[in-house]
């Protein structure tokens, strides 16, 4: 349930720099609403992504749909989800005479790839919560390494084709007689970042096997450990399963999301606390919280304060 | 669309010395959200008028019904709406795996009376707006006239069951011969409130005759006087069609809701002085701005600030 100080769940991420455009991971009430004290615009949203169709992660999507084609989205949109999803978009647009100035396709998809192009490859598992619910992987593709530009010019080789042919990989037969071979000029391909968000779940392998070496898990938190017996009563987790699937996963960062209403301010402080004694890199999302994903190394600390609302 | 001004629609009708309860006209998206700043707990919602389909007025549905079961809400619920409104509550539902803790009736209505017990008739009038809309008007039963005591006192006449029997309007005959008439000791009853709220709606005859001699009219007001060519097109009003009708039908209040977000500080003000101009005794709401309706005498000022927000 939202509460004052926490809406329901919607996670975005900002492929600003890679498409331009920015992509959704799940859609409660609301979310248009949080959007419009955000940097993001609906009509700049390419894809949205449903870990399950509880409400809590849903009901703000038709809303957000119309409220694109108000403000003149024209790009198609494309939306990921459990079974039941084209039925709940269909019924919504339908019934509340909703006529979109874009196209829409709906993927009701199941374990695997759900989406790749040279960019990205992004891919789910199925969780494990009662109802269908999935956890997804986005992963990026590596970049060609670094051109060691430097050690180019003390050789006395100049900016040209050849940076070009070199930096793709391929080895050049210079006038002189020289071979420059790449591998000596080109550092080794950066490794793509990798982020997983996960619909609501209790602890299982399929969390530790998606998650495994991802620069960032966005993982529920809706219980203490003290509540245990509610996080498992509910097919939840508490922040301490969060914790401990991160650490199993050897991931970068742990983020944690969608916590109860029920906990205050001291109360969340021990959530969190508990957590960071299994894994240290932890973080507790708020709304409007943000982090940047740097290309290589840890984040350790979250990136810039939330963009200023009204 | 919502704005960080102004969310979507939904107006709430406080029966706390009626029935201890509350009734809404209208679910846009947020109105949970907005709930939580207000006094209303969905546990004592006791109907839902919904004008029309349109998401803005209707997409807040679901959630509310959903966090009215987690909020421990176990007394019935009724919603009233056009056709289309069982299939949407179904299908969201279901799609979503809400679980209710009580029960649901979704009445499908027609033009006439929608309901009607001891306290409140309220009947609805469709509108003109492109989709079926209504408009809803609250008629409060009257109430018996107040029982003179004074006179009565003066006469030498104890408090006891005679006074019960002359509020009920009956004659009665006392010991001394005496015959006390009903009418000479308790005025005439007092009139019920009457509120009428509106769906969206161009100007129509429907309108006025739904409204005569309400109280308070809540009207849309989506586009500024000169914006009218903008209304008539997407099926609307203006602020100054709204002050027209109440002034044909001859309500006491005026309250302009549904104002376009297109609008700033200074268009508001204007669209209001416009509306005044016709309706002088018209107000703008804003969200979480109420007033008390009394039951006698007309509304001349909002009553007391928005409740405080959180």
């Amino acid at each position: 349930m939202p509460s004052t100080r926490r809406n329901v769940t919607s996670v975005a991420i900002r492929l600003n720099q890679e498409r331009g455009s920015f992509w959704l991971v799940d859609c409660g009430e609301g979310t248009q609403q949080q959007m419009l004290s955000s940097p993001l615009k609906p009509r700049q949203l390419e894809k949205l992504f449903i870990t399950h169709l509880h409400g809590d992660h849903l009901f703000g999507l038709p809303g957000l749909l119309g409220s694109r084609a108000f403000q003149g989205g024209q790009t198609p949109l494309v939306i990921y989800g459990p079974k039941g999803l084209s039925e709940f978009v269909e019924t919504t647009l339908r019934v509340s005479d909703t006529h979109l100035t874009y196209d829409i396709e709906v993927c009701e998809i199941d374990e695997g790839i759900v989406f790749e192009d040279d960019q990205f490859v992004v891919s789910s598992r199925k969780l494990s919560h009662g109802v269908l619910s999935f956890g997804y992987r986005f992963e990026e593709s590596p970049s060609a390494g670094r051109l060691n530009t430097e050690k180019l010019a003390q050789e006395g080789i100049a900016e040209g084709p050849i940076y070009g042919q070199l930096k793709k990989g391929h080895d050049v037969a210079l006038p002189d007689g020289r071979v420059l071979s790449a591998e000596d000029y080109v550092s080794a391909p950066i490794p793509g970042r990798k982020i997983v968000i996960l619909g609501d779940t209790t602890p299982c392998e399929a969390v530790t096997q998606l998650a495994a070496g991802a620069d960032v898990l966005v993982h529920e938190a809706t219980y203490a450990a003290f509540d245990s017996d509610k996080a498992r009563a509910h097919h939840h987790s508490t922040a301490v399963d969060a914790a401990t699937a991160a650490r199993d996963a050897g991931v970068g960062a742990l983020i944690l999301t969608h916590v109860s209403a029920r906990y205050d301010e001291v109360g969340l402080a021990h959530l969190l606390d508990d957590a960071q004694t299994v894994f240290p890199n932890t973080f507790l999302a708020t709304d409007h919280w943000s982090i940047a994903v740097p290309r290589s190394g840890t984040i350790h600390a979250p990136i810039g304060p939330p963009p200023s609302s009204a």
